[in-house]
């Protein structure tokens, strides 16, 4: 996951930066990082937190020149210091450079193990320091050059920002695994950003998305050059438009709300439910009410969702029953009580908070409980850039649906079918579905270290 | 607004008090307060912040004791500051005394300055101090012959948690205007809460509501004690129910969440609107969903909310439009293009978001903007614990549904009816509605001072 | 102990009495306060912490008005909370009001259950809630009068600063026990503060000490008018001199680092010891210089003090002996090394501290160490304002110096006497020297409650 | 500056690195860091602000293992980052690598430069990251011969230790121009530290120093190896004696606090004043002592240090003056009116803070101020590890004594000689006086650019 941004040509650079990161905060909250370039001079701050919690009024002080790149990275537990925030900073021949990175790269350890092998160091766990590598490495003359030599060793899905003191480069890779939009500012400049949404705050104008293998490069008093580096061969993540993206946002020019409430759709058609009500797990709305329309079923916002939910938790002395998702959700009882209720939610991984729920549901009176998944089930881990846990934690590897059922304590358990999610998604082209098919076709298997969620 | 939360017999009486608090966090984010009683001796623990941010585990090690009283604070702007928290501690003539209080004293100036004239100093500004003042002065020899003379010196609004070092009190007035439940916990102890949302939170089971008037009395090794100590004439407060409470409580007996549902369908038939769609303003959805239904049209959740926002602000330095709105709503612009909505909110007060709504739809596209109020028009200030502006800042004094659609740019507004609301809320009781009628039935008037939504 | 400080006449009060506490942070760290009134209104800002911890630049901001009132509160371990700071503020019948205290009342708990019998109450332990009490009760017309008519019911030792929304009032007990000095300011104004090295800071000019008994009263556009409102009996406290003022203040009239080394020219006189060295206990070495100078003995400056101990704790898991006190003090070895030591010390409460003072000096080498001590020994419980424990943890009412000695350690203990203390102060008045004669003179005894340090 | 400590063979190595750290805190307040080896893996916490602020009780959690190394980084305003931090982890062609380094590499640009010319990176402006960038290019197959391989290509000053997953290694310049100290803990590990005041705390047996050009290294089961990589120059920094050090230190065989003693005596000697009265620049006081002893003057402690400077400023509104050197220090005035006094300080550098120390005396009554110093004219930027300004901000290169006494408005100004320093310092070995003489013999020059001061 995480998000990217650039903005170049724009006096206030480093602010609409953090404007868009902002946006961007669902894609991350680990950590959060802008660095600017005056043409002279790189700088940077970073550090753990949310984006407001990063920066202040004086942060931009320090952030000056008409160009800013930032990124917000996602939390992947246990593994992250205050050195894995990006972007990455680093002084090379050719100057000074910075660079934030979206997706996974398959190859990693391979790049990684051949670049120690010749004496490099590194110092964080981060694929984003590869490519810095393996531009300071290259024998070119020229940045640009370096950068198309790095594209040619690096394998998975990237969307790229790339900073010198003068310039800009934005590149995704050939599949376009990870979304990638092109925007016009008020003010002339240009921003490219992980979603639409980031754009729509900054009252950017959406240009286009950038293409798959495309490099588009900034300089100042300059149009804006684009360069197809490799062949396209188009593949958007389908876990964006599932779960991942903002509603409001726009992926590759299709609206991710619209392919939820059309995946709530076909679920319906798949499995249906017999049930009185159909419940949406908060923030799985859409598709929830999609299901509902498609079964002509009464669709009810039956679970709460506190929205005060701190960091710090105080044990209870005494067991409350079920409380950490209690903490976070509440049913509301007279809606259930005595009904028969199918729960949708966007996905099911390990089942332990389903599990949770459900018992919640039948303690608040359900008489039947359903769970509907508005996706197929996952049964490979993601290697592009989806943090997904290791295969043998994956419950759907294990378990029919009917034993799922059964352990998380539901009445009937149904996913969606690989091919009501693409019809969903729109049979116009194709997408990464490794998660659902194992498809590994930009590299990677399912014996690769779990990505790091770059 | 407010909460307030009482707890007697529990073995970890301040834990659960904590976690009641954290349940109705809605209620009140300016501060919070958790005083405890072990038969010798009161503990308080209260500053400024969220319950998550004022406690830690080392405050449940002070707060011993199988009693605890708890409060969160509603913020109003500019006047608060860490005294202004609850609950109040005193020592006083029979010993020490702790009061938290949720409600609003319409009487609190003249018994303030009747104290003040006989010497009493008051070194905060909330009415709580009144009360525990009334309660020293008293001439009685009991604390509960104390509470029951100061009752009938105070007028307004309250719902009261009394402690003392070894009994607790729970009082509501005799309109029952701010709500009360009573529940009794797993282990055999009591609780009293504003919402039965913390009853469910802490596995309480719910007993009753308390009785407008009555006085429940709680001591160890003894069953509750009620006293009817004034007529009841219930009148629950109708914000409650329109915006306030929890959509998972049920208050006096009826379920919020289906009272705004109702809501909804007395609006689409009072104010239907030619549309192509419905949209709720975020956490409003219910009342919208019921409108849509009402009429038959079409709902969606086209306005996402960040849940991200942040205390901080960083200044823009270049405009940005409507930049305070959208950092918290975002319209899904392919749903609302070309289209005439409807946009369903819980109430209208200023007219100040609504119109920056109106400005983020049209300029989303929205072909026609119609904005529909789940509520009637506001036209005096709450006296009755509910931080309304004063009456020369609510919009609905000065203009007519008309003309504020063309303040706030809206192609109509329409509001619920003062009958549509009662029919919703049920004809089976009378209800606090002096925000809509001007009806100050507890005493006060539309030139009160301000109440201090305590 | 505690510090106070009234400004008044000055368009930058508040800023001039933050500065003022700064200076006098020394008296008092547990918690910070100023209020402003500027004719019509009071506003107070105060919190836990430091003075640099509670203030900001926005503070200022509220703060307004030509008269402020400061004070800094003494830690008393465990008794604190944050609504134990001061200035108390409070609404009685006259308007608003706002006190420091600094001092110790000995009849508070006798005024206190007169006045909660009669009805008051009290929310915190601080003695200054009952003088903020007995000028609201008073019966007078006229503040000053009030005033007058609360001295007359308060005993023990106080310096006094209270503030109107118009008028400050500077009082100081018939006996002149805690120090205050009135200085002039740049701008004009006046200055009222617990020590002159306040005054030091803000450039004001010392004028004069206030007089024991005297009252002054400020008034925009008149001149201070001074009034004596009792027979005054002058007795200010030996352990300011001693230990707490800090040594380039001048209270009453006598420097205080003068008089700490004549405190150990006259310990050298009466107690001294054969030893190759003489070392202060970091923090008390005037003393230590004089009673080296007075044996015409080798100073040393052989323990270093640490300025960077924290306020966290970590814990070790072996065993690191004497821990606690090397954090803070760490002895230079080859100086103590085989050799005869004298350790001068400024007073002897519990011996705790001496102990493990003297155990690193004999770890580091000491071949003899003796201790010796600037003041008579602590027989009694001060209670006029020095946090004294109660007698019974008092070493000196169990122990003859010689079993101090072999409790500690030490080769040897020397007091100095009482009256070569009286000698070093100058025999031109008296001193509280209540703990080491028990002469009560103020009032309050040896089984008085513990004094709450304010 | 700054402090290192490497633990190895201690079950408790983390926190006796802690330790170790917090007694040397005062070389460093910037940034702290420890890493930890357990044979496995190395684990590293690092961050700004002090000791006591970057670890709490579950840092210890993380940091596992019988081998720990920290570092204290000394601030050098502007430049640093929550990057700038040490140690430096790096994974690299043997597995992974931790570095801690105090000195300063004068060669660091050349070997950077070449370095990035062959396509390293370098992510901060640290000379630590030089180190590893050259181990890891290193072709020997051991560490250890990479290491040996690295220090024949630096130059300058450097105390380094070095953590493998298994072993140790601590390593000192062949001159020994910064300090490090061997001790053996109570339970039988071992522990290098910058000062000995570090072992002390720690209950550590001082063992040895560490050879000029000496590598220790340690390994598990296996008694530590010392091996002479380089023929040895010692010349340790007269800097450390003259101020940096702290007073309990022996730094290579000699007490600091002696020194400094000696320093007062030799100027005293060289630099008679004229004078009633010496005082100190608090934390200056031991050579002050010296200087007064010296010359049979009498010493006083007349200037007060405040110990509760925080880090924020209020801006005064009106004029105060001298506020920045009057929050830090008080001048007692009565000791000081009317007298001629001598002032001793350990150096004097850009002369600013004097000139505000000696108009304060003036204002404080003083007849005659004289300043005297207890090091010789700084006269060229130390390249060692001494954070000292560049060369035209040096007073002293464009200033005769007579010239700055005029500049800061003394009567007179008095250096200590070269001679009477290295007399002071013991004539039995050489010493870094590069400060005094320019001899830069471990390379640089007056015109390198300036030290990090690592």
């Amino acid at each position: 996951m995480c998000a990217v941004v650039g903005v170049f040509g724009s006096d206030t650079a480093a602010k609409i930066a953090y404007y868009a990161l902002f946006a961007m905060q669902h894609r991350g909250q680990e950590s959060s990082g802008i660095s600017s370039a005056d043409g002279e001079k790189i700088r940077l701050i970073k550090n753990r937190g949310l984006v407001t919690e990063v920066f202040d009024e004086e942060s931009f002080q320090l952030l000056e020149g008409r160009c800013a790149i930032g990124h917000n990275r996602y939390s992947t537990a246990g593994k992250d210091s205050v050195l894995d925030a990006q972007p990455v900073f680093a002084r090379y021949k050719l100057g000074e450079i910075s660079v934030a990175h979206n997706g996974n790269l398959v190859n990693k350890m391979e790049v990684r193990n051949r670049l120690i092998e010749r004496g490099a160091i590194f110092q964080t766990d981060m694929d984003t320091e590869n490519i810095v590598h393996l531009i300071a490495k290259s024998q070119e003359d020229h940045l640009v050059d370096r950068i198309k030599d790095m594209l040619t060793k690096i394998e998975g899905a990237y969307c790229l920002i790339i900073q010198s003191r003068s310039k800009m480069f934005v590149i995704r890779d050939r599949f376009g695994i990870r979304p990638l939009s092109l925007g016009r500012l008020p003010d002339g400049g240009w921003i490219a950003a992980s979603e639409t949404c980031a754009l729509d705050l900054v009252d950017a104008e959406f240009v286009r998305d950038v293409r798959p293998g495309e490099m588009l490069i900034f300089e100042e008093g300059k149009e804006p050059v684009s360069e197809q580096i490799f062949e396209p061969d188009y593949r958007p993540c389908a876990f964006e438009y599932i779960y991942f993206a903002r509603p409001d946002s726009i992926i590759d020019g299709k609206n991710v709300y619209e392919t939820r409430v059309k995946m709530g759709h076909n679920l319906a058609k798949e499995q249906p439910a017999d049930v009185d009500l159909v419940l949406p797990v908060p923030d799985s709305g859409v598709a929830a009410m999609g299901f509902a329309e498609g079964q002509g079923l009464r669709f009810e916002m039956g679970i709460v969702r506190n929205h005060y939910v701190g960091r710090t938790f105080i044990e209870p002395t005494q067991q409350i029953r079920d409380l950490k998702v209690k903490l976070k959700l509440s049913p509301i009882k007279y809606l259930i009580e005595g009904k028969r209720v199918a729960i949708v939610d966007d996905s099911l991984v390990r089942g332990t908070t389903s599990r949770q729920i459900v018992r919640m549901l039948r303690h608040a009176g359900a008489k039947e409980v359903h769970m509907r998944i508005a996706a197929p089930e996952i049964k490979f881990p993601c290697r592009y850039g989806i943090d997904t846990p290791t295969q043998a934690e994956l419950i759907s590897t294990r378990y029919t649906p009917q034993e799922i059922a059964e352990y998380i304590g539901a009445d009937s358990v149904g996913f969606l079918s690989l091919d009501g999610l693409v019809d969903a998604l729109g049979r116009d082209r194709n997408y990464s579905l490794v998660s659902f098919d194992g498809n590994y076709f930009a590299g990677g298997c399912t014996e690769s270290p779990s990505c790091g969620g770059e």
